[in-house]
């Protein structure tokens, strides 16, 4: 909705915490990734569980709805309802959901992914009674070791050949998800993890295709791996969602540049003072930032987000040093100027992992020229 | 509300992930706390920032609304909606919010908490221009080091005189809170930690009143210093939280017996079976569980919470080792048994910290002798 207020809201307005969307660095995020994936030829369907607003679906979209990637079903339900008809749910799908994944799936091309035999036998039972037809991607492990296939194992040419032949269930293709570049400490990281991520998916839709398997998309995506990948070959589509926003994290990896790329951030109130210890409190705690603790394998000490004053100016001489429920205590690096921070004044801080933090608010205010533009809300629960 | 269904839903019928209370041991630990209050003679204000959930406040109050302590206004606003007549706000207050406090202030009685000149300046001006009077504790540092006086200050002092003085704001007495307790291993450790805390406010408490200054309540509380503590002389009031749900790191440090206490936790489905890693993946992540470490000062590789089955028996030989936002990923310790956890079946999660996996939820369902019996609003949001 539009803000009624006028002249616009100023932040300083806002009750804290609050979360704050840059809408020009968000659209400038949106655009660079949509256009590297247009200039290396694959297609984007953004992974929208990092903000779970429509509205922002529709900026990476470029304005209409788009294929996009979810990681619940309360997400397919919200954007679906928005005009989204391509929908990938990227979590193995929880069986006790067949009934509401069925449901959306007559509405929408709704792309649910699997890596095991008892969930495609669930899947068919259940299409069978109700003479319908579910669509599955296979899941596939390209290093990361959370969920997926080993592609390189009898299983998943069987389980591949198996989806192939399925009356109940429409093959996709093959997807991936290289979430082991977290663990890199740069763009030259991350662009070998890029690769290796290419490389496997790769390998495994020519080996499908040479025992007969049709093998239409090849899905890939990681936002540090999206951000420094060179080059997409054998592969058809990526999924990258923290990129819209970007977080401290990302910044401290080199996914993207600190000042002009993180869009989001949480404002909070200096409610203490405390010169003795050069310290001081912030009204923003677990429940506004989350807990992540953040690039500690490349800054041990990088505490839980960068600081910067209401007006977006950072201040790297304060580390936000630790979280309890509802407090964020600051710590000087140097000696705080206490009197340009006052009790009861304004900070924002970009969290460590803006996918989180984001989850702990249901609306963000969307700023314009530091002005509150826009209201948007936010999908959750499951 | 009470939930309809007939027979009672069972709670593999629920939705998950999906936050799970178990009444009987919610009622003991409530109990068991009440007790202690009563036999050592102080008053109890329990924590509600817990669970945020008007009908576990009544339980804590013995049936009807008594004292209690919140940690934003929201749930001051609840609470207070639903018949609580006495709230202590225990986060110094962000000054934005002062209308608010003033407005909620008129109808009950709202005891904030302060430690500095500046937010008691501007109590006072409020309070003058809208002809009313503020309620505040002062909040002292015992030793957490996170907000409060160094009650051996000189500034210690002084802010109490100036707050026994105010025309605007009534002075309740003293308030700290003993987070250090949570770096204790054992409830050796906690009782010392509870006796510091108890030590340090009688002190103060008496200090004061030689000065001249009335002291009416002197109030503490952690969950740690609360189970250890064995007397507090000079304390009128404790204002534990945790102690209702407990959790896996009050567990580690024997704030509780893990077997009888753990009266929170996390319903969850089995997503995917990877036995050439000996793991499994549940549909619980971040956003269902929080991303506290836990007790990793006790455990260094304690896993993000206990494991038990549906049925809540502890299921030791399995280890939550990771999460990442919507997946839970489990190890095996000893060869996972997968037939006994088939794809689609559920477990539970007592996480490590109930207050932030509680925050995750909108609603808990409540178990009695393993059925859900009713369904209990949570209030969100600040």
């Amino acid at each position: 909705m539009i803000v009624p207020e006028s002249p616009p809201l100023r932040i300083q307005g806002l009750r804290t915490p609050a979360a704050l969307v840059d809408l020009r660095r968000l659209e400038a995020n949106a655009t660079r990734m949509a256009r590297k994936a247009s200039r290396l030829g694959v297609a984007l369907r953004p992974h929208v569980k990092t903000h779970k607003c429509v509205e922002i679906g529709l900026i990476q979209s470029g304005g209409s709805p788009g294929p996009i990637t979810v990681s619940t079903l309360a997400e397919a339900r919200g954007f679906a309802h928005a005009g989204f008809r391509d929908i990938t749910y990227a979590v193995p799908l929880p069986l006790p959901f067949l009934p509401d994944a069925a449901e959306l799936g007559r509405r929408i091309r709704l792309n649910l992914l699997l890596d095991d035999e008892a969930t495609l036998g669930s899947l068919e039972a259940f299409a069978e009674a109700q003479r319908m037809r579910f669509r599955a991607f296979l899941k596939v492990d390209c290093g990361y070791h959370r969920a997926g296939v080993d592609p390189q194992s009898d299983g998943a040419l069987a389980l591949a050949r198996r989806l192939q032949a399925s009356p109940g269930v429409e093959f996709l293709g093959i997807l991936t998800h290289a979430g082991q570049s977290y663990a890199c400490r740069s763009p030259e990281g991350a662009r070998a993890v890029a690769e290796q991520e290419r490389a496997v998916m790769d390998l495994f839709a020519r080996q499908l295709r040479e025992s007969g398997v049709r093998v239409e998309s090849v899905s890939v995506g990681s936002t540090p791996t999206c951000c420094a990948a060179e080059g997409w070959a054998g592969v058809t589509e990526i999924r990258p969602g923290n990129y819209v926003f970007f977080d401290a994290f990302q910044a401290a990896i080199g996914s993207c540049e600190a000042e002009d790329a993180l869009a989001f951030s949480v404002l909070a109130t200096v409610i203490g003072h405390y010169p003795g210890r050069n310290e001081l409190l912030l009204n923003a705690g677990a429940l506004a930032l989350s807990k992540d603790p953040g690039p500690v394998h490349v800054d041990p000490d990088c505490g839980f987000g960068g600081l910067y004053t209401a007006e977006g100016l950072p201040l790297p001489h304060l580390r936000l040093s630790s979280l309890s429920q509802e407090h964020g205590l600051i710590r000087g690096l140097a000696p705080i100027d206490y009197a340009s921070l006052p009790v009861g004044s304004c900070l924002r801080v970009v969290p460590t992992h803006s996918c989180l933090a984001a989850a702990c608010f249901d609306r963000y205010w969307v700023l314009v020229d530091g002005a509150v533009s826009e209201e948007w809300r936010r999908i959750g629960g499951w």
